[in-house]
Order: structure tokens, then C-alpha cells, then sequence
């Protein structure tokens, strides 16, 4: 099996990690948002959620945590023929890193029509003509996603 | 004095420690960046160099360095009323990371018409709508940064 197909196979399993991710940010009180990144053998290398209240840093996003932790673990600077999921669509900072950390194939559940810069906003992998350029998949688990999302910033609203 | 006169008086004087930075990362071997975050007062708060190779993690650009340091510092997710110098222009990555870190004012010393994302390529500030805008000045020791990468990019090419 080629290993695009295996990703493809399991793209619901991983993003269901990465939406159990982004519920422990919830549980914490984080805007909700979880990242997996899986090897082209289908293995787990890292996960994490967003953490930018716990950790007093903006930068924190679930995306920056997952590719900070799976270079330490390969001690790779590049995270080729890697696959990333994520709850929400990368913001600007993120999709760069993605493409810095030269991942190959991204994922994500539901877009973000404003803060998103892969197929919204400045749409960086079509704009940026030097980035290295991931091929981009989006839409399942979208509405248990976009749901956790509207429930957190709903009891945001009532505090 | 207006904080803004402070650090524009002070310029040359934060944009010289920042490119003191970019020389340490020449002489590790790093693509020569540096980049120091200075309070409203004019206190330097946390300076960086570009350590992607030395930390196996093409995420390490001086500015991401740089604002983690000062927020880990000041234990505060924002550097509200503090200013980035950096030798070259941002890429998407560290512009959005500036922006989202709501750092005030970035300085940076030359252009990046491939990788740039300030002045050059998708403009982030202009073209992200709902990010935070900083003010943006550049040109200072711009022909001594742009010497510095060109000297680093032909030693490269050498070998």
C-alpha cells in the first residue's frame, strides 16, 4: 500500500486523536484546538493541544507544540514524509511552520474564515512562491470540531 | 519623551545588539538572523539568533526564539507596548508570531523579496484582516545584514 493511501485509510482515526487533543484544551480552559503528527508508517509521533493561556505564550498554538515535540523525538530538522491533523485550520504562523518543518501532507477538520491562511485569507501555500508546499485535505469531523469550538467561546460569552 | 520617540531615538542602538545576534549565528553556521525585543522604557528584554540547525528544529528563527524568551521573562502571553528589531525581514511565520504576541512596533534591517511577509509576498498585515497590526519601519544596517547572509550563503556554496 502506498503510504499516502495508508494515511489516507486512518484519516479519521488520527483526526479523532487530534479531536480528543483539542478536548483536553477545553477541559483546561484553552480555545480548543488539537494536532497529531504520524509518520508514513502510520505510526504517532506527536500530539499535543493548544496551551497559550497555561503557558503564558501566544506562540503555543496545538500545530507549533506538535512539530516542537516530533523534532525532538526524531532529532530531525525536517519532518519529511510526515502528516499532520488538526481540529482547525492552520493560522498563518502555523501553516508556514508546517511548511518550514517540510511536512508533507496536512489535514484539518473545519476552516477558519478568519484567522485560517490555507484555503482561506492569504492562502500561503499558493501565495508564498519560495514555501515548501504540503498537499491539503480538510473536512472530517467538521462539525464536532466547529461544535467544541462554538461551545467554548459560548461559555466564554456567559463569565 | 512619547515611548515611541524612545525607541525610535534608540533605534540604531537596538538594531546594532540585534545584528550583534545575527553575527553569533553566522559563526555557529546558522543563516545569520538576530533579533532583540526592547520594553517601552527601552529595557532589552531578550535578544536571539537563528538556531534552526543547532536545535534540529527549522522553527527556531530568531524572532520565535526571541519572543519566547521575553514571554517566559515577563511570564505574560503578550509583549504589549514592546518592540521587535530584527535583521531581516519577518517571514509569514515570525510576522504572524509578532502580530499574535501583539508586539507593538517591529524594525528590521533589510528586505526579503523571497521570504519576506512584511513589505514583501503576502503583505500579512495588510492581507490578514483580523490580525494585530504592529508599525513597521525598516532600512537600518541593512547593507551590513544583507552582506553578512550574502557572505554566509557563498561560504555555503564552497563547500
Amino acid at each position: 500500500m502506498e503510504n499516502k493511501d495508508l494515511i489516507d485509510k486512518n484519516f479519521q482515526k488520527y483526526m479523532k486523536i487530534a479531536f480528543l487533543e483539542a478536548k483536553k484544551a477545553f477541559d483546561k480552559a484553552e480555545v480548543p484546538i488539537g494536532a497529531v503528527i504520524v509518520s508514513k508508517d502510520g505510526k504517532v509521533i506527536s500530539k499535543a493541544h493548544n496551551l497559550t493561556e497555561t503557558k503564558k505564550n501566544s506562540l503555543c498554538h496545538a500545530e507549533i507544540l506538535a512539530i516542537q515535540k516530533a523534532c525532538k523525538k526524531l532529532n530531525e530538522k525536517y519532518l519529511m514524509d510526515c502528516s499532520i491533523f488538526v481540529t482547525l485550520e492552520p493560522c498563518p504562523m502555523c501553516a508556514t511552520a508546517i511548511s518550514l518543518a517540510k511536512i508533507k501532507n496536512v489535514y484539518f477538520s473545519t476552516v477558519d474564515e478568519k484567522g485560517g491562511a490555507v484555503v482561506n485569507g492569504v492562502k500561503i501555500y499558493e501565495n508564498m512562491k519560495n514555501l515548501y508546499k504540503p498537499t491539503v485535505n480538510y473536512g472530517y469531523l467538521k462539525e464536532e470540531s466547529s461544535e467544541l469550538l462554538k461551545k467554548f467561546f459560548k461559555n466564554l460569552r456567559k463569565k
